[in-house]
């Protein structure tokens, strides 16, 4: 085994939903383009499906992840509560721990070679 | 947030191959059922299937995982090699490494109320 290895998946379950990659990256997304309907297109998802993650999302930490300066259809801007920022933050830097609390099996996976 | 919040899922991608949770489930169900047919059908794949999958994990890691008594249609008996046996440990063990990583994480998130 060479290269990067290790492929990680994961997702916090919440009392009433649950957030995982895919709501990651479209809070990113929002963030990144300070716009709903923008960060929908980005994320290849229609407003309305952006707007329903995003709820579940915000319903799995059981906060407000986004905040938009206007309503209406095709909304207004859009950017991350401080909730919002503190999940994309942590999601981002778990990836990271998960990945180095997985080294030393990995590195014992490679040695297989040795038995 | 509360309860086990986390699901994690993990692939290792070797050079020829890679090996997930799928087929560490198949490993464990030939240690458990000590023949591969009866593997297969606890693991709900097709003896072909299974051989499949199991030469595919032996390829990513570079190494025999599966060792048969017998060969032939249905197969004989057949047990994990000592690689077999590592792979399995290892894969094991990073689940509960990995959640013991993320616990820090799951903390700050499940205290986001106070923002």
């Amino acid at each position: 085994m060479s290269g990067q290895p290790l492929e990680l998946w994961f997702r916090l379950r919440g009392a009433d939903g649950a957030i995982g990659p895919g709501k990651v990256r479209l809070l990113q997304a929002v963030r990144d383009e300070g716009s709903l309907s923008a960060a929908a297109r980005k994320a290849g998802v229609s407003y309305r499906r952006a707007w329903q993650l995003l709820d579940e999302a915000s319903r799995a930490v059981g906060q407000r992840l986004i905040e938009t300066s206007q309503g209406g259809v095709g909304g207004g801007g859009a950017r991350l509560t401080s909730s919002g920022e503190a999940v994309l933050r942590e999601f981002q830097q778990l990836e990271t721990v998960l990945e180095a609390a997985a080294e030393p099996a990995l590195r014992r996976l490679a040695n297989l070679d040795g038995d």
